[in-house]
Order: structure tokens, then sequence, then C-alpha cells
């Protein structure tokens, strides 16, 4: 049996979606199954997550994870991003151009990495040219219409689906959440179940 | 290094819980670690997931990995709990008895498989006849205040720690959330980190 591919569905913004970002190239690898990544915009899905105990707790799991996969990570990381919408319309950009993945893991290396926020400058600019894209025309491309529209085209698409969450994987009509889900939806995609051999 | 031991929070009532408490004694028993069932009150922590497209998220989540763990699931369960605090008493008092963890996996197991409600009759007197228990003098000491203060107290207790979901794992001052936490936590209290070694 063929494995499926997986819609990867994510918003540069959220911050778990470090750990899958960083590890899907080496799982697409190995597994050999397709991902399509699928920048949205999670926010309006999102209840209020970003304060309280929850907030502490999802810095100290990051790290934690970050460690088990062998990831640097300097947490908290500045969040939520100021200029979110933006840092997102740029991934929708990219993913009409063929280079998404490549930006996403630019800016979310320099996130967590180098503690400098997404969809704003320096970070903005140097993953753009790190990976050989011209910044002014991206960004000017980014704030057009065009682009706009194509990013509320896919945050819909996302809601109808079900999406409540990112980063979220859909492998046909099964939907998988967080990155802690990301080896389900591959044993789903090669398989059709969960259930062992 | 001697593994730490692992408090397990949990409330009957909470879905995902049926898969920690159906695997606990296996991991228990080849990790080694003692776990502490910690009966305490989420509700008052949760935000209000019982709705919209995480519910149905959640039962096909546990449905799938019920398959994964080799456990029967007839899911949608009966959710939420009519008697949700009468059901979670009764596992305090358990708690000070020494048989919590016997009367949970009786509940739990004829919440998920019989589908019998957790709290109410016939899952109430059933799961406490199977673990030798008598309903009668168990169901008026659970409804009595020296066991409402100890939930209570347990409550106050989680809130402190920084919970904000069932299951939960704490190892020390280590919190993990979650089912998918459950190896994470035993990692951590055999070697205080996640780190490969």
């Amino acid at each position: 049996m063929k494995a499926q591919s997986i819609d990867f569905w994510f918003s540069v913004g959220c911050p778990t979606t470090y750990l899958t970002v960083m590890r899907l190239p080496e799982l697409a690898r190995t597994s050999g199954i397709a991902f399509r990544w699928r920048p949205f915009s999670a926010c309006p899905l999102l209840p209020e997550q970003n304060t309280g105990p929850f907030a502490a707790y999802m810095w100290r799991d990051i790290e934690r994870r970050a460690a088990l996969y062998g990831l640097p990570a300097r947490v908290p990381a500045p969040y939520p991003l100021q200029e979110f919408d933006l840092a997102n319309r740029v991934a929708v950009l990219a993913a009409r151009e063929g280079w998404c993945e490549h930006y996403v893991r630019a800016t979310y290396r320099r996130w967590f990495q180098l503690g400098q926020e997404p969809g704003i400058e320096p970070n903005l600019s140097d993953s753009l040219r790190e990976i050989c894209q011209d910044p002014a025309r991206i960004i000017t491309a980014a704030k057009s219409d065009k682009i706009g529209e194509a990013y509320l085209a896919a945050t819909a698409e996302a809601r109808a689906i079900g999406l409540f969450d990112a980063p979220s994987f859909v492998v046909g009509r099964e939907v998988f959440c967080g990155d802690d889900r990301l080896e389900d939806a591959i044993t789903w995609a090669r398989r059709g179940t969960l259930a062992p051999g």
C-alpha cells in the first residue's frame, strides 16, 4: 500500500510548531511521505491559551522536548508575535512559490535559537536572504490583496476541515493535532490505522 | 540513580485518562517506578473543551490511540458525567484506603467498554463490588464532609502546583500534562532529562 500524503497545517507564531518544523525534513526523508506545508491563521480557532499556568507549562514542555530531539531552544521565546499576520502571509506566498518549508525553518530557527521574533526585523529579512529571496519583493507581495485573500481562504479551509489548533496534520479525512501526533499521522499515512501490524 | 516517584493527578470523567488508567499498571511494573494516584477535581481548571470540533477530535484521538495500545474503546462514551463529583469523591476515599487504582480502573473499564457512566448506577456499585468494596458504606462515606474537604484540598493542591488539565504527572517539580506525556514523565523520573543518554 502506497503511503498517503500528509497536509501539515501550521501558523508561524505557534511555539510548539518549532519542534515540528525542525523535525519534519528528517521524518519526511526517512518515511518517504510527502508533506504539504499549509500555512493558515490559527488565531481565530484558538481559545485563550497565552496566559496563566498553561503558558509556563508550554515553554517548559518545549524546552524538555527540544532536548529529547537534540534541538537547541531558548525559552521563553518572544511571544505572541507582533506581526503574526505578516509572518504568515509570507508563508502563504512562499507556499505558492515553492519555498515555504525553507522560509518557515529559517524564521523558526532564528526565533528559538537567536531569540528574534518572526514577522519583524531582523528575523524577517535575514530569513529571506538566507534562502535567497529578495526581502523587498517578498514583503510587498505578502502585503498584497491577492495574498491576503489566499491567507483568508486557507484559514477558512482549515476551519471547514475541523481544525482547532496548530500544528495539525491531515491524512485524507483524519486530523492529528499537535507535534506529539506527528508520528501517529505518519503511521496512519502508511497503514490507515495505529493498531500494531 | 534511583528513579523518582510520580504523582498521577487525574479526575474520573476526563476521557483521555482512560488510556492512562489502562496503561499505567503495566508501565509501572516494567519501569519499577512508584505511581501515586491523586484524584482531584480538574473541572475548575479547564477551559470550555466539551463542544465543537475539539470534542469530535478528542473521541477520534482516543479511539485511534486505544487501537495503538490494544485497548477496546466504544466512543463517544457518555460525557460529561452527571455525577462527576461523586465519582471523584469515591476516588479520594479510595486513595485514603489504598484501593484507588482498582476502583478507577474498574469504573473506567465499564465506562469505555460497556458504555456505563461513572458515578451513577450500575457502574458505581458494580465497580465497587468487583473490587470487593461495599457500595452502601463507600457511597455514604464518599458523601461525608470529611471526604468533601479532602477533595477540595486535593484540588487546591493541584492548582498550587500549577496544573491546568488532567491527567497530569508530577515528578518532583516537573509537570507533564496529558496521557501523551506519560512516557516523558517516566524518562524524567529515571534520568532527570529527556535528552538521549
